[in-house]
């Protein structure tokens, strides 16, 4: 038995591969995708990995009534078309912005405010690694942003641990690709502009800011860089803690709260070129890579993550959280471990 | 029922590769990956996107007895080792060019003569496209180079409906990435004098020159350029046809030899970014994109081909192989479809 | 003493360039830079290299008298303004194709027609290697268009010598970076679909083709690729001369109409990483490298030939024509020697 | 009158860019350049930027007694040769690490010790705006490592205002390009293990940290990335000063600390792409481009600097100091303003 499944705003990155995924996936039947700009082209149009799909965009207004639709449009277009979606899919995951945050307050300061905050407290965050208990049987799920999920799964287990407190200071600085622009087309987004970058986009009140307080209870400083890629999204979280740590308090906290997740790998000591975590090791995988060190010198942890922003950043995520809330196989659709040698992907 | 599988010279890219495929691949068991120089490793401290195996690498002087062995080691190793691998397992598939050629003599030109010329007349051609008939059964497949790979397969078709014949004139121009150059490094492949290229080399008597003429019956001028990429190879082939060509002609052409081909894509004039074939779109596929224009200005036919030559031109390649070898599903283990968007993969 | 200059469509990659250029110029002082998009803002708000100067974007209708206006706006402008532009200035070099041809059905067939079919008799082409005994004195300079500049500098011995005549067939083959495409974002510059490509464009009939018969007198078959790189153009000559040439008599030709150029640089034999000419050897600079191979089995010759797009293909050729046409140092302000080592510039 | 000049180490990429500046300097005649594996090769074999220079890569043990003598080898080397150094020329620039410290004890720390303690009191630290008085006159002067560099530029106005105490909390977040790395290969600085990294190295305990803490008397968390560029660090500075700092407190303190600077470029407030430092806006050039963020809800500054690594970072630093040592203009050979646009250089 298989369910079907819709993408709404299909022509950009997040959705071309919500696409990708879910014509693959093993229990979905992808029977739609919409985009206003391109309707009537096939997919492999705008997406050449899809050329071989016999499907074509359509008009967004007309959506096919499906078992789950995944959303993939600019931020604020999900609030305004919420029932809709509803109306169209037992299940939405929106990979918007629209529905992570809990506080209305939060969309005033970050945002331009919401248009349904009614519904903000039915929605459900759909980190599975932050969230898979309340994903079951939850009809409305606001996938994360990347920037948010590479520092969330960073920290996660030092939190838990009691070893970063709202106290501790700690500074996020993460570096990411230029998918995280999205499709269109900009001065900033060209080729020779935007080429061989270490570009400070954002260095104080980034939007994600919001879900990582909203998910780790703490705050930490938080500044983004584009750098030299398409996919990929690194994270070097430095960390004061309070308290002394050491590394096998550091493994511990770590291997708790990661110890059944498939799409997690810790990685210690091993030495060798990619020892530490490389957005290019897990690109197009949904897999976020972990590792840290001890600065003695300084007091300081640090932790490195990376994921690729477009899989465990967006599509993967929300298909994995469908998969969950969905009481699928968790892994389903997404078992693809990734390249090498593979260049700047 | 699953068949035992192994690779020799399993840390280089093509040897990684076929790791990766064999792994996730449907009928196959991985066993056994061999490296003199990382003996001992995991298979993941050399290509990380294999970290979860649970595989090390051994003394390639102790190998297991499998149903298809994949050698992956430098041009002349393999005619030295030879006896072993074939008393090692029931097909050999050779990724080298020790038995790509047919004629010993060749070998005196291209390389530097051949230990073993009496099996050159046993080992079958690995690309499918081209000697599917004779792979059922073979024990010793020799693997295409991928410059020739992605040449002949975008000059296959003109040869078999004679608008290429050996009379005619035609400029090969050939764009490959740094995967190519192999995982050693060298001052020329260090990232700083490899990056931004357009680097002929080879311009003349490149080594794959032997294996075009051999498949095609016809000798084609052909240069190489390094450009910066890391996987994929281009062709753009420029034919001065005696005969009068006309698109329709050439369509019938290439519809007549890729009829029933699974990884062929012929591209036609669908506009969009990604109107003609592209390494990047096909970049960890097994696909071949194929198109063509007609210069009524200068009597030419310009034809573009693209793989990823890790993948077609290389390892996929002949896992492929190894799938028609054995009367397994074609596309067994070679079905991802590829990345969008993506960098310089 | 030195003379006035100014720059129209100075917020461009061309127009910035000759900013940078004419700022450092011993003989020129830079009065005007103008843009109607960027008006009022400074120069180095757009050209970050330019930061330091003290100069604002004017608006485009109220030209300054000076001695020297470079005019770098899209191709059809120029040819609508060209009497206020020759009011402003003795010496207009235009850096667009409107005035590159001489014969005005070329604009037909290539371009949208020409509005002043009239001047193009008088208009100079810019390439000082070709034309210099014309310039001195011109009033009106065409500054040649990038992929046919590094074609006509890698084939004009050869025509010269009588090695390549118009009944000899010819193949140019040229990858050239992504300032080609001008400063304006799409869907197809954009960083996330423009890396990594090796992508066909123009595959037959491009525009430059007229200005290299134009300059040689005969029409090689030309195709153009875009590569990962940001400035430069590298073209790759397949010629088959009818008579047999050897080396010998190529580097007669080559050093016979080069004895005496400041900016072309012959390559031969030397070896090492960069043997072969290089767009990033040349990068910054206002340098043509070439270099050739004899391919004696299919009696071929091949040539090599590099420029940097923005400089010897654009704003370097025109700021060395206007030396010459106003009887300056011809490498004056042109001396930078470019960088090793050079990512992709 | 010019000063003759000599460069020991010149095949490597910091020892070619001296090369560069030297050969162009309007009061140096370059007159040597050593390099033991590459001696009777031209300088042009490994640089292609010098291929016309008519200087040929000499024994390091027969050095010509020059005026400056600029000493570009590993680690290690130049203790052990100081006294041939200082024999051949007035003036030593050593452009290692071997004489950055004054602290002989750091030798033990972050490198392997030292062979002649007695001369680090002598040495006088290369980087003009830290040194500037203790230059003229020097004999022998030790250039700054590119990361120190690019970090205490960034920081040491706060310092000298207070505004950054050794108490106050710093993390510095440092993004590099591969010819950091040198101009040997390794299979980590292999193109297809290198391309589009994020790439934590020394994560802890860099030794660039001991020149740091010397400079600026504080000791910030330091931690380095590899990128995909080729030149280039940026800093990313992240203070929690105990005291309040306003955005005019922080702007007195820069503009007090590089007033007569020439080569220090303070961005503020301009908008457009580059609103940022950035590395590809300084490439080629001797510049250092600062800027600064209040993050209020952290009690955070944010301090970002940008220079090449090559030039401000290596041989223009060199040369930077060279200048101020004999008397000679600052910025005399150090004028080239770099390009725009420019891909990852």
């Amino acid at each position: 038995m298989s369910l079907d499944a819709a993408v709404v705003g299909a022509s950009g990155f997040a959705g071309g591969e919500c696409l990708r995924l879910l014509a693959d996936h093993p229990k979905f039947d992808l029977v739609q995708a919409t985009s206003r700009r391109y309707e009537r082209r096939a997919v492999g149009y705008v997406h050449p990995n899809l050329r071989d799909l016999d499907l074509t965009f359509t008009d967004p207004d007309d959506l096919e009534s499906v078992d789950a639709l995944f959303t993939a449009t600019p931020h604020g277009v999900s609030m305004g078309r919420i029932d809709d979606f509803r109306d169209a899919a037992d299940l939405v995951v929106d990979l918007s912005a629209d529905f992570r945050l809990r506080d209305p307050a939060a969309y005033d300061t970050y945002y331009d405010g919401h248009e349904r905050p009614e519904l903000l407290d039915e929605a459900v965050y759909g980190l599975p690694e932050l969230s898979r208990d309340e994903l079951p049987g939850a009809t409305l799920v606001a996938s994360g942003g990347c920037n948010a999920t590479v520092t969330i799964l960073g920290l996660l287990p030092l939190v838990e641990a009691g070893l970063l407190t709202p106290d501790d200071r700690a500074v996020v600085d993460v570096k990411v690709g230029s998918s995280e622009g999205g499709a269109s087309g900009s001065r900033a987004a060209a080729h020779p502009e935007r080429s061989g970058v270490v570009r400070p986009y954002a260095p104080t009140r980034h939007r994600h800011q919001a879900e990582i307080v909203q998910a780790l209870g703490c705050d930490p400083a938080f500044t983004v860089h584009a750098v030299d890629m398409v996919r990929g999204a690194a994270a070097t979280s430095h960390l004061f803690p309070a308290a002394d740590v050491d590394k096998p308090a550091l493994w511990r906290a770590f291997r708790e709260t990661y110890a059944d997740e498939p799409f997690v790998r810790l990685l210690g000591g091993s030495g060798g070129v990619y020892r530490y975590p490389e957005p290019k090791a897990v690109a197009g995988t949904n897999l976020v890579e972990i590792a840290f060190e001890v600065d003695p010198d300084h007091g300081r942890v640090v932790v490195f993550s990376a994921i690729d922003n477009v899989m465990k950043g967006a599509a993967g995520q929300a298909v994995h959280a469908a998969n969950v809330a969905l009481g699928l196989e968790e892994t389903a659709g997404l078992t693809f471990r990734g390249l090498h040698p593979v260049g700047a992907p």
